[in-house]
């Protein structure tokens, strides 16, 4: 089970319950009624614990489990041992996030603001809200209800912040409007103006920033991420887009809805994502570009023209990825060839 | 325009001004007393607003541009639309700049020191600074006039900084030398020691870094971007150098002066970049590497040997950006020739 | 000599004793009562500082060296001047670094608690620990002996920090077990939440992250460096790992003893290093992979693959060494053969 210092557990929950929140069905012979302590990977839980088999490269595993029960899709139910209660559904790792949910859930906030925060006199807080230690919190800003300010962050003046968000530790958000239900993770730096200026040899000069940062609803911005504001326009987040963490984002950068932005990806200025694409770790995008909604973009792979979308693209520079394929192993044949002869 | 909660506009400002100001010439018939409220793109500028052209893509823009008046070079005057008043200058962009720098003027600082700032007894302050909540500033620190310390930064014992200088929200200094009109963006950590150590399978022993950070006049340093400070010698960051977000700079890197570093770039220990290089982002340069001055490396590009002056790289490794071209046209066609027999 | 507004030296030493420390050698008619005051390069050591030689690229820099002393391999002893004294020993930067601790300890702490550092009625804090100013410490927190915790640090609730660590300014840590002779420095993010989460059309459903971050004696962590906690397993950093700048680490990540990790790096979920093993800038690695005890792979290279133990490895994708370079000159050849007909 998990660490009781930094994860508080809930239940028992009944199986029953269980597969209901989760959207599965129970197999044959479960009894409902049967209580259910923790979730656990399928190699240490026990007859009081419920696991989750979605990799059919743990099939072994699944075998000898000891697991009370496990959530699985429809097509591995013939693997499980028999004595194992089966929640059967067709998305079983989404499933199993909302078991662990169920066992785990976000703490609630208790309100207040600590002694050693400092509040500006023109900022709105909303009922149930939390300031931690040390944070600072500028004129006219407008927090929503329930909302978490974490220690040490810093809201700049005139942010806006919805609902029940959270914002992380030493965090930083300027510039910037905030929706509902988004995590900040610590150390994240939001709305600073971007890179930039006109070159020149006599001095660089500064372009003003004077634009905003939009983050939609039910965003994840990762630790210490950058997201610079934008020029003129906006720099936008669209809702339920997941950022991780070292992830650096130019100014007038539009991200559509539900993409997926793995660590240390660079999106070069006013380049746009459609919904839904997926950006393997340290892609880096040119700026200007636009890539398709539901494109997939290999990990480290360098993006120096247009994706149309649904496209799935690998290499630097990037291309669709079965040519990437073909260009490395034509490339491997090659250099064995002139190492042979 | 821009949203008044972040951006303070002044004016109107006449037209003649304007043109004065940005180094331009007012076109035949224009009205120098014309007064204009705002800068603003030419796909949404109105009557009253100044805009900008610099990019022939957008040749189409322009010709239906409704902005009162617009910046542009000498050789595009004849594609604006009738009745737009002309502001012509070679360097439209940098025009452009300072336009909108004349409509959204730094703010002056409202000097004080804020109750809750820790600032040690030793350390002195330039007139007219302003130190923000939360912020730290060590034994024996001194800053010139007119520099903002923001919210939670953390200036260490020793440290000097000049005039007119802006430093970040949550940003952390030591061991550092920093010149006058300066900008540190929120979270970048500047001085810490470099990863110098004497491998050892006993152990790695540290080697005590022993040099400082000097940042020149002029340099603006990205948000989390990261400068380690020399070992022995000093690490050093020449006289108007632009450094974008999460950069990493190693111990006693020498960086010239009017370089432009974008996001990302990793720039190993004790490599040197001559004058006005330009680095695109995620560029790796391995270490003790020359970089000659007016170099150029495309993004994402490894750099495993000297450049030389001028030069243009790219690629991984990084060689002319001819031959890089060259080499991935070469690729395409012999994977696309594989895949064809 | 480093500046001492910075750095502060202890001496002057006797040779004699300078040589017992680094395991050295004195060569023959030194003389061991001779004081030493510094360390300093082969090019600006004067008469009474001690310098080193390890690197055959500086062998005419050693010629016409001016230093009192020097530490090199018995391999090197022939190429000195005539009148510096000779320290011999087969791991010369080694030595130096010892040396180089010699003159410039470790500052020993100043006990206490800053008073505007925030700390928890229920942690404990170890005798000798500094807490700076503005630093947040949450409940149940432990921390050993003689540990820092810089100014604007957070420390979250429940975390345990062995004896001797070092944490840097604006640092966060949570959901974490420290061990002891850590240093953390400033800006990393230990412990927060990582990247997990069934991805869905209808929102992306958060798994909560049930484990920890444990980091074992005598790491270094960089600044700004991201490692986040394990989703039900921990994340592990084994003993006397050294981490760089602006790396990020997964969950679930186990990394061996005495790995070093250059600026950069990115670890994908679920990934496993063996001990010694070291990693260049920029390398990334692909979740659930193994890398082999003592491999070696080269700055930049994207991994997708399991690495043999030893193994040395390159490119993207990332193939052994020697088959890089190879492939590396056949493109070469076979770009110029295409340019040239």
């Amino acid at each position: 089970m998990a660490d009781a210092r930094f994860h508080r557990r809930v239940g028992p929950l009944r199986l029953g319950e269980l597969a209901a929140r989760v959207g599965a069905t129970l197999s044959d012979g479960a009894d409902p009624a049967r209580l259910i302590l923790d979730v656990a990977p399928l190699q240490t839980a026990g007859p009081d614990e419920l696991s989750f088999f979605d990799n059919i490269k743990y099939v072994d595993v699944l075998a000898a489990t000891r697991a009370g029960a496990c959530i699985l899709g429809p097509e591995h139910v013939g693997r499980a041992p028999p004595g194992v209660d089966l929640l059967v559904t067709p998305k079983a790792y989404r499933a199993y996030a909302l078991a662990a949910q169920a066992f785990y859930p976000r703490a609630v906030l208790e309100p207040g603001v600590a002694s050693s925060a400092m509040v500006d006199g023109s900022a709105s807080l909303g009922e149930g809200c939390r300031v931690e230690a040390g944070a600072v919190i500028g004129a006219n800003v407008e927090i929503g209800p329930r909302t978490l300010i974490g220690p040490n962050a810093v809201i700049g003046d005139g942010v806006a912040i919805g609902a029940d968000c959270r914002i992380g530790a030493c965090a930083s958000l300027s510039h910037c409007l905030i929706g509902s239900r988004v995590s900040i993770y610590p150390g994240a730096r939001i709305g600073q103006d971007g890179f930039g200026f006109a070159p020149d040899a006599g001095g660089h000069v500064k372009v003003p920033q004077l634009g905003r940062v939009i983050v939609h609803d039910d965003v994840e911005i990762g630790a210490n991420t950058t997201i610079d504001r934008g020029s003129g326009p906006d720099t936008v987040i669209g809702a339920g887009t997941f950022i991780d963490n070292l992830v650096q984002i130019g100014h007038n950068v539009e991200i559509g809805r539900g993409c997926i932005i793995v660590a240390q990806v660079g999106i070069s200025g006013s380049s746009r994502l459609g919904d839904f694409a997926m950006l393997g770790g340290q892609v880096g995008l040119a700026g200007h570009l636009s890539i398709g909604s539901g494109a997939k973009l290999a990990a480290q792979s360098g993006v120096m023209r247009d994706v149309p979308p649904g496209a799935t693209m690998g290499g630097y520079p990037a291309v669709p990825i079965r040519d990437w394929h073909r260009q490395t192993a034509a490339l491997a044949r090659l250099a064995k060839k002139a190492g042979s002869s």
